[in-house]
């Protein structure tokens, strides 16, 4: 299995009709409209229908297509650029954040988020949820994982749920001085809870960004944000956040 | 087409196929093992060969299990993490830099780097070409394009291709201060070259970084590169480029 053997392989027949799609696409067809249905194009192609089928999912994979229920294939916009935190880093619910608390429950973290806590297997913390929209459209959904030793203070007394209870936690743990945050980003499945967040089915492609935050000498709360990867590019700027556009690239600041 | 429509939509039986997959992986497969064949897993979940195909996806996009031509579906090793970049941001090929230049020839950037780049539409560039490999696999795939105005002391007398031309072009390049860069990450499928480079089919899905690095008041340089979704983590860290692994997780710094 060495890369001589691939350089034999020849290019599959999908992947040349999805280069002659893509043009089709730059000259034919607007942002929005909608495809003739698989026969057809199968048909003007000349293709066979799972040859047309793997050529539409690779222009789904690269944000050229959407694929919507009840509605067919469209040609979608240019992704929308996402700003994901700042270089300097600042807690989840600062001033200025993206971020729409939903609701708070106590939950027991998935095994890798509680590695990273230090929690025990089947110890609860907070679990906030948060949603994200951009131009009108949810673009993310994020579960923050807080555990109760990071918001000490906290009683159960006032707002014991829903989004007020999420604030309360947020603001508690914007009391910590933070030391730092690292970010890791992945390609994943959307669950089936997200999904419903992303207007979505369960299993669509999404960009996974896991966040760790320092304080006091230890991850103090982990965010998984969960972004439609169909839609988004995210953007990773020394300007801390200035969102960037892919198709009126200018330098923003 | 709303969220409520969605929420009224079963979850699809793949779905349920594949939680039940992935928890007979964690007990009963262990890294690199084979499954058994398609027919067999079928059989013994009762579910149709189609619906099994979609959960086995499921679980290749999540980076659990890996196809490979010729060996048959395997349970994968968790992902690598790959560091990306640094808060503070040097030049590419700085003292650390962990790619390896393989070519550099002239060459048209695509539309959407030559906006960035404000080079005409026909306007050839230096294209260096870099791959990095982590752990003695290829992980990436690297595409620099640098304007002849940023290296205009570079002649063409020396060096006129290969990997001897990109390090001439990286080491003009690196005279100039650098005054800033971004970064966006979007989902994408690799191109046929990069796939042969990255030991995988055209079309396999990729997280394309794509980063521009500012000097003298403009963008100086775009780096397009192409990292295997399957089998890395991309990290972005306040250490500034600590490899963080996934399942050994604990604060570097």
């Amino acid at each position: 299995m060495g890369t001589t053997q691939l350089e034999t392989v020849p290019e599959p027949k999908y992947w040349h009709l999805k280069t002659v799609l893509s043009e089709a696409l730059d000259s034919e067809f607007a942002v929005g409209e909608i495809l003739p249905n698989e026969r057809d194009l199968a048909a003007r192609f000349g293709v066979a229908r799972a040859t047309l089928r793997q050529a539409l999912e690779q222009l789904e994979l690269e944000g050229r297509l959407q694929r919507r229920r009840g509605v067919g294939t469209t040609v979608a916009p240019p992704r929308m650029g996402v700003a994901v935190g700042s270089a300097q880093g600042t807690w989840p619910g600062a001033v200025g954040d993206a971020w729409q608390p939903a609701d708070c429950a106590p939950a027991v973290p998935p095994a890798d988020v509680a590695r990273m806590l230090e929690t025990a297997a089947d110890e609860q913390v907070h679990m906030v949820r948060r949603t994200r929209v951009s131009n009108g459209q949810p673009v993310a959904a994020e579960l923050l994982f807080v555990p109760t030793s990071s918001v000490a203070e906290l009683t159960g007394m006032d707002a014991p749920s829903g989004a007020a209870r999420a604030r309360v936690v947020l603001r508690e743990l914007a009391r910590l001085g933070l030391e730092g945050q690292d970010r890791a980003v992945e390609l994943g499945s959307a669950r089936a809870d997200d999904a419903r967040a992303l207007d979505r089915l369960p299993g669509a492609p999404v960009l996974v960004v896991t966040t760790r935050f320092f304080a006091g000498g230890r991850t103090a709360a982990v965010s998984v944000a969960t972004y439609r990867a169909d839609t988004c590019r995210l953007t990773f700027g020394d300007s801390g956040g200035v969102e960037i556009h892919h198709d009126s690239d200018r330098r923003a600041s």
